[in-house]
């Protein structure tokens, strides 16, 4: 299949673009290296030393001997987006190009304004330019469960069954998004929707939990293949940031209460998902919504869990509750479905204790790079 | 009341204008002028005669001895709305300072593009200097009825009460927008949402139907007062466009079958229901979401309706069905509850033979203006 993948540089990106790679996929990266651009904004790093993105693909092709496209460029060009899809013909699209953390959406009102305009102008270049040169590619465009919120029922897989004064239909399920970050996926998945309907475009969004690992089969073969992995309070997210704040004797920072509940998955099962998407595709026309996650935890257990286990590995991780900074329900209902990548195949790998304490290794043999200064949170949503 | 009324030289910001000051409040009128600019580019114009945004304010100013400030500059530059909010301080912003036409925003890419960016960040920016600036001020946004579609169980006032697997929870509305424009305002009610909850911002957001009528008590005083009134296939809309076509022999175009249902209201009507909303606020924090319209009707009823009072008037009027450049359901269910409104008071002006009668005469004054060139439908949806 030939397959390009939007954000290809990034934590999700990078690792998706060598696993189809690997299993003999015609890929392109498309990116515009702006995440590492971010890193210098704020004075942050990933956690891992990172090749640049010449020395990644030159390293994989010398691992794998497979070569992998590569257009460097915006999104919000239309006149690149255009050049690129009748260049490289994909099959599908898979967009994770857009900026992804919430506390960066929330810093002031430009960054809230960059954040939404570059998402969604970004999205709707994408899906012109389907329209008029790939009608019949896959756009898998990566969404977040936190385009939900914390509703009071159940959440279920994009739409909801309503019965209403004696009538009844299938609706768009309401949004109830977390930041201006989380609200610019909802207007994504608007976007979306109405292109799928008025201009039969086969879309499938998937609403991802957060993420955390770092390793995957093919990413760990050199240190040129590394992945990113971010701690810091603008990027880095829970779990992840958990284990690394253990490593370096940082107080795991859980923001107020830490009963909010949310969905996560490992990086290996984002793979899995977006291969399992790519191989089964949304019908001409339809707009299919999965949520992509394998379990739900409280932050609270989180911290709990990784405390744990850096204590069995004797480290004394102290569990600090800082004001919330981000405006949210510290405690509430949270169910939500996600069968459909079940059905599809999905094997989830489950969040063990030896992940965790993998985790915690490798920041320790990095700890050298952590800059403690930049994990306190910063952006506020007061 | 000092009031600021963004979009104050359009067709209902300038009659909102001159209802306010009128009534003894302190107005002041925001806007760019780029309605006129889009006049140019598709060749067409108001029906009537306007006199520019400075001779308007000066007949006004003669006329009633009030004075309306004038503030010229475009939303989407912060430093513009930032220097306003600090000099005016208004109590209450009335926002119709956004692109309004559906098939406007669906002429291109460089369209929809343009009218989800201007729409989005005018209104963020809005939102930001409240929260900077006059946090206590009410903002009353100008949604559309046409951001809830054509759902098969009654359209509530933006909540919907929902019942499921045995919980129960008050979510949005799920929303099935009809246009990138119908998007741009879908998204705009996520943000106000969002900065309601967060910062506690209060709003109001006015989910209006189609617009009818031209005359208002204050704008029909002198001609340099009269309101813009438009036919083309852009911005006219429909029962003001069939009555102008009717007066200048011009078929009365109906796309498709014409039984899209769709909820309207006398221009009057908007002037009332934005003064309820401006003299009953929301509370801070309160996201209230009114649906502002008194009827619904079917376009080809309104077709019919207009081609009966013609006909009595000796005109010979012809409905055609074209082809529908729109991708919607031209059969469907269709009622939305609109109480919210009147419990606050509102006292509606139903569409009579009378009103459509002045319409059909005062286009036949006019009919000079008229450029035939414009009117048929040139946007398509597909």
């Amino acid at each position: 299949m030939r397959i390009l993948i939007a954000g290809g540089d990034g934590f999700c990106g990078w690792p998706t673009v060598l696993y189809f790679s690997q299993r003999g996929h015609e890929v392109a990266v498309l990116d515009n290296l702006v995440r590492r651009q971010w890193d210098e904004e704020l004075g942050s790093n990933s956690l891992t030393p990172i090749a640049s993105i010449e020395d990644r693909l030159a390293a994989w092709r010398e691992t794998s001997g497979k070569e992998v496209k590569l257009y460097l460029g915006d999104l919000t060009e239309y006149d690149f987006v255009d050049r690129v899809l009748r260049e490289f013909q994909p099959e599908a699209i898979v967009h994770y190009g857009e900026q992804r953390s919430a506390p960066y959406s929330m810093i002031d009102r430009n960054h809230a304004v960059f954040t939404q305009v570059n998402n969604v102008v970004g999205t709707l270049n994408i899906l012109y330019a389907m329209k008029d040169i790939v009608p019949d590619c896959h756009l898998i465009k990566l969404g977040t469960m936190g385009e939900y919120g914390t509703p009071n029922i159940d959440i279920e897989e994009g739409y909801l069954e309503v019965h209403h004064k004696g009538r009844v239909d299938v609706l768009p399920y309401p949004k109830q998004p977390f930041s201006m970050y989380h609200l610019s996926k909802v207007h994504d998945s608007h976007n979306i929707m109405f292109a799928c309907k008025s201009w039969g475009i086969r879309a499938t969004d998937l609403n991802q939990g957060v993420v955390y690992g770092l390793w995957t089969d093919e990413t760990k073969q050199s240190e040129s293949l590394y992945n990113r992995v971010d701690y810091d309070g603008v990027f880095g997210t829970a779990l992840n940031r958990f284990c690394i704040q253990a490593a370096v004797g940082h107080d795991l920072t859980v923001y107020g209460k830490g009963g909010q509940t949310r969905a996560f998955l490992d990086i290996r099962d984002t793979l899995q998902c977006v291969e399992l998407a790519a191989l089964n595709p949304a019908d001409q026309g339809e707009f299919r919504v999965f949520n992509q996650f394998t379990e739900q935890f409280s932050v609270l257990e989180l911290a709990e869990r990784v405390q744990r286990v850096a204590e069995d590995m004797g480290l004394a991780a102290n569990i600090a509750h800082l004001n919330n900074p981000r405006v949210e329900k510290e405690e509430h209902y949270y169910n939500a479905i996600h069968t459909k990548l079940m059905d599809l195949g999905l094997k989830p790998h489950l969040l063990s204790d030896e992940l965790i304490k993998d985790l915690i290794e490798t920041a320790e043999r990095y700890q050298d790079r952590v800059n403690l200064r930049v994990i306190a949170p910063t952006a506020t949503w007061r």
